[in-house]
């Protein structure tokens, strides 16, 4: 079943290694037939590559697992929290891309400092509360999802307009309309994240220590880009 | 029209992915043809793994589309504008690459601290001052294309003398004769941008802090391979 | 002899080259036969290109060579200590991979920061102490391995649950189930090293400067990957 | 003539590229026939992919051109002065490598942090005395010879005993016993400088800011590469 999504995601899972995003198998990509209302996603710890379609497992939206030889990756009850709440996404990534990882172990929100940043997210990338002691001891990656959406609400950001979030201590998760955005996204995250570092490192030798881009510079690049008047790339 | 143009600006194009100056579509390149007045440019948004030398757009000075099934890139008035400024140059390349952005980002002019930066350009490489949000409103890319030949007007640097410029919270713009020389000017921009960050860095564990190249040494570099007398490489 | 396990630690010096942890020699695998008391160790200073599985050299525990044209890595002391008071590990390995390094030369532990590291080790990973004039002259290198199982011994760290140490002023160590799961350690250690540099680095910009994972959350990554009771992975 | 020599030269500048020592045309690599007196030299600012042997420059030691169609690098007094000055070695280097050259724009010997640096020079690597006006108005590249030397000298440091210099606001030099020891020391040189950058920031962090190698350690691991005694490696 699901097919043609299954080998989607399975190619999505390729390019977290093409991009230089995973490390051994530390992330993973998952890809949602809305209609049918299931999601396929990588099986846990398995190389990326001797990894085939086929291993790809299917799961519904309340965590059974529907299809797949395998055990899906351990975060999947993250994944399908966050597919519960953000109605509009189609695909979510997971990573430990080591700048993302170190804005999020240092428990920061990544600023949105440029224009790059601006490209990407309509604000700064938000780095969610850490989990209590007894959310981890419970349904430790159903209540990370629940973090998650808890922040985006709490801050009233649009999960559409800003397809990123840092886990605190941990790391990144990314989504877009299917997985390839998803993975664009987690690639574009981690540039972001190396700049926004670089940035604050060089701004120290200046006299002014004035970074953060202006509102209205920031509002520019995501609309042209992203806005109902984009004109960023071809119709 | 413009087809031996169009191939060398696609082959320019691709040498960004080459150096490893682009992620994703991050970046273009044009060149022109001073005689006809027409330059060519990268199409907006368009993957450099499926781009042709076909899909590239002709463009008039006054920012007229003469050729080309696509949209150009967005950037296509700054370079209209730094053509018409600068009369001089043949080439003009835009990257998000990490280092010159990230100085870009900070609001900073890249200092001259050695003689990998001497050999380049003969002094700082400035960052231009942000563009106020009326210039953000209206014609946004033509007004960052004037906003740079502003300040090396007001600072008097001669373009030819100093290949390239940061603009404010976004990145680099650099040039050349040509499309390449401009692509091999964006990555030594990248160089230079990555080593000042560096010594900066390192000089923090000095004594003394005393940075910064010697005039004379900087002169000396400059001249001997871009000067009357130069003697670096072959005739 | 030990034709099986020589071509497994072949393999596995290799792989240091393929994940970027060695330059030029600057690294050594070993492997043990626990039931024979043998173990096979890459040769000093081959250059890795040139290198055959038949070059590897068999050592017993007490430091005699048993077979081989070459000398034994000249860090073979070392080995066979760790083999001698780390009953459980079944393959070692040093490299001079540059963060891990930097870490030993500023003589620091590695503290956890994040869940990269709880995934990886049950706790920071120490930095031996440094070694006194007299255990440099006397038989140096059987006298790093002494140091570093003393510092887990004081520590009352169990090596089967941090599998990598730094030693002072010099580089890392690790150890696994056998030579790949070695190999495989360096790499992870290479990149929390990483991390805890850069997590440290962008701390300094946030006005609360609290970074350090929590207990809890370490010993549920930790465990949810090695406790008894993982589900991390396949059976 | 000096047809081997030339192919040896020719392949150590290639290894540049290899090792990722050079950008565009930045560095160049020499070796010498001291029985005949002449040393053979990259042509200047040839690019490295159409580069053949046969462009490869001979040249005395007076600095006269002996045979070879092209101009050879720039740099090559600097080098004429070096083999006269140092008797004893037989290959040169000289690159912007981006680590080594930010240590000499800072202006700052590289200090012996641990055996890394230990293994390959015996003690801190000079970062030699800017050259005054004068120095660099007349005869500039073999007053760049001059200075390395003078240091070299004033400091009574053998180069033997250190294959690297770092030339003020510019960058390094490196030596050995033929072109391709002196790319090899190359790379270490700009590992180290890596490492040494890396570990005052993790220094910064620490509680005891005390880094730098214990003179025995130095000792210990420079002597049992490069001593009499030595048994790194083979016979």
């Amino acid at each position: 079943m699901l097919e043609e999504l299954k080998e989607k995601v399975f190619k999505a899972n390729l390019q977290l290694v093409k991009y230089g995003l995973v490390v051994l198998t530390w992330g993973n990509v998952s890809g949602i037939d809305r209609e049918k209302g299931l999601f396929v996603i990588k099986p846990s710890g398995v190389p990326y590559d001797s990894m085939t379609a086929d291993d790809m497992v299917v799961m519904d939206l309340n965590g059974n697992k529907i299809e797949g030889r395998l055990n899906p990756s351990s975060d999947t009850p993250t994944h399908a929290e966050l597919y519960r709440k953000f109605g509009n996404i189609g695909g979510i990534v997971h990573t430990h891309s080591s700048w993302a990882c170190s804005w999020a172990q240092a428990g920061r929100d990544i600023p949105a400092y440029g224009t790059t940043h601006a490209d990407f997210a309509n604000g700064s990338i938000p780095c969610a509360r850490g989990l209590s002691e007894q959310e981890v001891a419970e349904e430790y990656e159903l209540n990370t999802g629940k973090v998650i959406a808890e922040e985006f609400e709490k801050r009233n950001i649009d999960p559409d307009e800003c397809p990123a979030v840092l886990v605190h201590r941990h790391g990144p998760f990314t989504w877009g309309k299917d997985s390839f955005k998803a993975v664009e996204n987690a690639l574009i995250l981690e540039e972001v994240a190396k700049m926004a570092c670089r940035t604050e490192k060089i701004a120290v030798g200046s006299k002014e220590s004035n970074i953060g881009i202006e509102q209205y510079l920031l509002d520019k690049h995501y609309q042209r880009k992203h806005g109902k008047n984009a004109y960023y790339g071809q119709k």
